[in-house]
């Protein structure tokens, strides 16, 4: 009996670390692991494809754009039945903005994932927002639109969408955390530190101690955006005592 | 054993005529009526919901606006690999183009299930395409993705969506036509005559023949849109010989 030669290699060598790698950061087994191949490459790469039409990250970029919209735009819909279209179309706007989205691809380091012939520290940061739009197009191109709604959620609605913030009636969840530690005379202490680890970025670490005890960790690519998110944890761990 | 007193009569009388309306319109039943009765309910009424937020269309045109984008991307993504992020988004905005939804929506007739306190006749064309995008997003919420993909790829990308034509390859099918038969020396007549039958809209149909045979009929809001539209047709009836 003759197997294609490939079936017990598939995913060796260096497919082997973009599949691990993949897999990892969408959470669910890839099906057609060139279309996710495609949203990480570059166009300084210059590749064709079998028509001889150029290939890089750029169409399915277009592609993930639109759908990252669409579902951000059934979220708040759903959430925010008070918000008129005006509102609407201002918080996704504050959601699917050009930063939101570059720390997004950043903090999931899409970058190590990235193909291209100029060196990665020659990239500007919209780099970072480009892939993560491109890699929702992979999905759903892969896998339609569930998975790609269901990435949304676990990726960009759950860590980073906050309407109250967004909405800029809490301004930090840092002073937030200040103000109770203050009224309630309890010592507390955000304790930052370098954490690279593997990263091609660098990355920040802190621990907050609210009087003796870690009450939340977190880990981002600068030190007040660590702070902030683990603020943020240690507010949402305390609310029923500082609501 | 009790039923409640509405089971026997839940789409009678008023709600009988739009259930019948809109599932003509949508080729499918809807689940939820109440969202498809809100794509049609225009700000003048000034009606709330239960919790006293505003209730009109201009949410779900929001929404529709942005999933009618998606399912347009990912056509045109798929029909025309060799085309860059620049091409797809210019033809993009070309198919969502206000001018064409607005054609779209009076094709439809949507404007007959429109609740005002504004007679009908004060409206400018764009409520045709508002009502047409708030549709889209009622589809989305009453029966989610694969049914709005369904509408859209029925009632947008087949009877609207030619990318030869929007392309600016062909100009007029009405003109392929005329020099077919010039070419083949062949007599052709356009026979247009008003047919607006129980619409609120004028309409006019036309009538093609080539030779003593009518190739090809067409209905539309305009004379032109009428014939262009009948010529199009009879060009894909008669490709193999003009081709």
């Amino acid at each position: 009996m003759n197997f294609p030669s490939n079936i017990f290699n598939s995913h060796s060598g260096q497919d082997g670390d973009f599949f691990l790698g993949i897999t990892d950061i969408l959470g669910f087994k890839p099906r057609k692991l060139e279309i996710y191949k495609k949203a990480f490459l570059h166009r300084s790469v210059n590749k064709k494809d079998k028509n001889g039409n150029p290939m890089n990250y750029e169409r399915l970029e277009f592609l993930g754009d639109s759908m990252l919209g669409t579902i951000i735009s059934k979220h708040l819909y759903n959430e925010v039945p008070e918000g008129d279209e005006g509102y609407l179309t201002k918080m996704r706007s504050k959601i699917v903005s050009r930063e939101h989205l570059n720390e997004l691809g950043k903090d999931l380091n899409l970058i190590k994932l990235v193909e291209s012939r100029i060196p990665k520290t020659h990239f500007g940061d919209n780099i970072h927002g480009n892939v993560f739009e491109a890699l929702v197009g992979a999905i759903y191109m892969d896998r339609g639109y569930k998975y790609c709604e269901r990435f949304i959620y676990d990726r960009v609605i759950v860590p980073y969408v906050d309407i109250e913030q967004l909405e800029g009636k809490v301004i930090s969840y840092k002073s937030l955390i200040i103000e109770w530690c203050q009224k309630q005379k309890k010592a507390f202490n955000y304790n930052v530190y370098e954490d690279t680890g593997n990263d091609e970025l660098k990355h920040f670490a802190v621990k907050l101690s609210i009087g003796n005890k870690v009450v939340a960790k977190a880990r981002a690519t600068s030190k007040k955006k660590a702070e902030e998110r683990a603020s943020k944890r240690a507010f949402f761990a305390l609310q029923d005592r500082i609501g």
